[in-house]
């Protein structure tokens, strides 16, 4: 067995079982072990951004990491910016990188460059494997690491020579889990101090914690403790909606946030570290909370995020009382001319129980979570890195992962720009996935901050000519035909409503072009 | 004046003049100023790739960089592939990188990560300006450091308070470019000494080197000591055609790499290292040349390279006299249904004297370089690096350097798809591109690998899958007109003749779909 093969049993052996791949000559071994293994299921994807925005999808919805198949250190490149927001999210992501063969990685050949220092800046763990024998046990304390810590980015890199030499070993036993560090049961007593002695206090969950399990607990020991709860802004994943628990979002820039934060003396942390506004701006403070605030991590580890939440429930005396839920609440399809906010409430009305939305819809989609309080239940998947370019990608990856849930993507027209490659391969995987494109034909969330900073008046000239995306005006459903996927424009609520309707009821993508005047 | 408006001054003080931009928040000061200084170019790129892919091809035809604008590490990270490119191609490039303000750089924000780690595997020159009052002058050292050593990437990170603090300066100067560190008259004299004793002998030039001039000398200096002329594979900017000398390239693979070096004694670099072949393969040899030949640099400085291929003219006595040209051969336009080499004789008989072929056309395009021998002169741009999506970009850079000659690029369909976002720059910026995209609807340069690799027999099954493109076909029509870029499709070789022609006669973009049997 060569080194290619013993890799694939290495990751069918440890519930790896679906490779988003993207595969250039290096990974040509990979690619013709393949045949054998149909309990791997191959992704091809036609940009690297596509194949690691859908292993965060894919690890988001289902905690067992996806691999990526990735040529040398560009393909690596390409899909880094997707890397930075699954290390946002908390998924966890196997990212698979063919490298030269060992013997020629001196050479001055045209494609070589420094995979490893390429790998570090999005990778919680980076490995190259050295042997044809060492690759299966590589790859199990690689797909470890992926989930270690509630989810991580591990990336193996993969020499040809590695993969095509033969005499490799599967281990016997399936790789132990690298669990977690635990609990350290001071810092959970001295968090439920901290809050029975608090004058405000928040906790703010992340990860595992918006799960509806950890969120029940977390209701209860706010009920106990008087604490608020909120997430930060850029949500991996949260089940919401009716009959679940309501969790605030922080406010993504300082202003808001520095007001909800005001007088607030304690803040605990689950699944995240403190978050900061998204950027910093003239003359306006660096951080949300104020400078007395006491902040505590309940668990280093993420991994532990769960588990510690049980803990500080027990610890708060918090009890296995009702929570208090959403209730459903009717939403009723607009009508007219689509603005922002009623493409927004066409969405809500239209998508089924169970749905799971995926929101890069970045500045006209800012209302969709408050809009959305009391739709049916869902879950909620949204851009965390700001590395724009996540939705199409994460809706592939989360269509795969679930295939009996019905995915609707809110996609900005300018960030749906960076990977409309993964169109075709919703297509060809028959992905169910609506994608709404918000097409309102400029970068909107760039109009507010050429304000933010200080730029007064009316944008003109070369400085609109930077954000505007309207010549020429980009056709999406030529754009999407062209990559296999039925799609239609509509302008009024009514459509959009009757639109995702149709979408939702077909097997495979549909995109409609949601035109906001 | 504030830090960004002293960076556009410094720009256009230094001979930028064209900015390629996908500006994000930390950008915005920049987008801003751009109002007031006409005389810098800003082109939307609606991607980071075609951003970095536009600054390649610019700087190959213009010998100056151009700059690019990005948003933060991830901006960066999805420029980074074409970057590669650039600095295969000898390209000057500088990257302007917003970063979050300096007093921000600890803070959690969900868009940090460590842009200069980011940056430093493809560029060469990276540093991080740290005050309003210093950004003139370091893109001053940054413009200097794009033109060194015969064209590099350069890389100024700008964090958003350097660029919105008033109290810039402008330096009162233009920069000093840093010039060459020379030539070494004992190296010359050994290259002389080696090429006269030689039994075989060749000389490999690239960069600097492939231009008309540089190239006349070389040929005369063959013509006088009896060595080859070659230039590696991927070719950044070769001047050929009817009344330029003849420079072959050398084989992209082993074994013909190998059969052409055999017996060769003495190798002479000029504006390269010694080139490996692309790959490795199982059971091969690592190297192109034999063990016994000596090689030699004639100069560590690639900027000196059209200087040190002058003072070897002198050293081996080439004289002045009559070069051997390529006479100009009346190509026929084909006819019937196009196979890949009735597509490249195609674009061969109907390309305009002058023009700017870009060629990213990969496994179905290798036989273009000896097709087009003796056709009308012409620039010829070929994928330097391996980085599929190169050629979109590079054609819209080309362009714009060049807006009175045609560029035609040959494009596969599975490379185009890395950046086909660049049509749509294409289109606005009305720029003379005939994109020819030649659709095979499968990854052709790997169905070869993978017999290279050792797999025999017909592909199929799941690897099969793996290098398909024809499930959905990809329809480039509604790919392009969906970008604002008119298109056709053909099948035969009278109609992509015709389409060739109708498209060049054109102002602005045009596409063409050769669907290949």
């Amino acid at each position: 067995m060569n080194g290619a093969e013993a890799l694939i049993q290495s990751l069918i052996a440890n519930g790896v079982t679906t490779c988003f791949a993207n595969p250039g000559t290096s990974e040509m071994h990979f690619v013709a072990a393949t045949n054998a293994y149909p309990s791997l299921r191959n992704v091809l994807c036609l940009f690297e951004g596509v194949a690691t925005g859908a292993a965060d999808g894919y690890g988001r919805m289902s905690d067992a990491p996806a691999a990526t198949l990735l040529h040398l250190g560009f393909g690596l490149s390409n899909g880094l910016a997707n890397l930075h927001n699954a290390r946002r999210s908390g998924a966890p992501v196997l990212n698979i990188v063919g490298e030269h063969a060992s013997w020629y990685q001196g050479a001055n050949s045209a494609l070589s460059s420094d995979i490893q220092a390429i790998a570090a800046p999005m990778s919680d763990w980076v490995h190259v494997s050295q042997s044809a024998e060492k690759v299966a046990s590589d790859a199990a304390r690689a797909i470890a690491a992926a989930h270690a810590r509630g989810g991580q980015v591990a990336t193996l890199i993969l020499p040809a020579d590695t993969a095509w030499t033969d005499g490799a070993a599967v281990p016997s036993q399936r790789s132990v889990p690298l669990g977690t560090t635990g609990i350290d049961p001071d810092t959970i007593e001295r968090a439920a101090r901290m809050l029975a002695g608090a004058g405000r206090s928040i906790i703010i969950a992340a990860g595992q914690a918006l799960r509806a399990g950890p969120m029940d607990q977390l209701a209860r020991i706010a009920a106990k403790t008087g604490a608020k709860l909120a997430t930060p802004y850029g949500v991996g994943r949260l089940e919401r909606g009716a009959g679940r628990v309501s969790m605030p979002r922080l406010p993504a820039l300082i202003d808001p946030a520095r007001a909800l934060f005001e007088g607030i003396d304690t803040i605990i942390l689950a699944g995240t570290n403190m978050p900061s506004a998204m950027f910093a701006y003239p003359g306006k403070p660096r951080q949300m909370q104020d400078d007395t605030a006491q902040v505590l991590g309940l668990c280093e580890d993420f991994g532990a995020t769960a588990e510690a939440i049980e803990c500080l429930a027990d610890a708060v005396g918090a009890g296995r009382g009702e929570v208090i839920r959403e209730a459903l609440r009717e939403i009723e399809g607009p009508s007219g001319a689509l603005t922002a906010d009623t493409m927004l409430v066409s969405v809500a009305a239209a998508m089924p129980e169970n749905a799971i939305i995926v929101d890069e819809s970045i500045s006209a989609g800012r209302n969709f979570f408050p809009l959305s309080q009391g739709a049916v239940p869902h879950d909620y998947l949204q851009l965390t890195g700001g590395a724009l370019g996540c939705g199409i990608p994460v809706s592939l990856g989360a269509a795969i992962a679930c295939p009996d849930r019905r995915v609707i993507n809110m996609e900005g027209d300018g960030s749906a720009m960076y990977t409309l490659q993964g169109l075709w391969s919703q297509a060809r995987e028959n992905a169910d996935v609506t994608t709404v494109i918000v097409s309102n034909r400029r970068y909107g969330i760039l109009d507010a901050e050429l304000k933010s900073v200080g730029v007064q008046g009316e944008v003109r000239g070369s400085a609109r000519r930077l954000l505007s995306l309207d010549a020429p005006a980009i056709d999406w459903i030529g754009l999407a035909k062209g990559m296999g996927v039925e799609a239609k424009a509509v302008t009024t609520g009514e459509d959009l409503v009757a639109a995702i309707t149709h979408a939702n009821g077909r097997t495979g993508p549909f995109l409609i072009e949601a035109i906001i005047g």
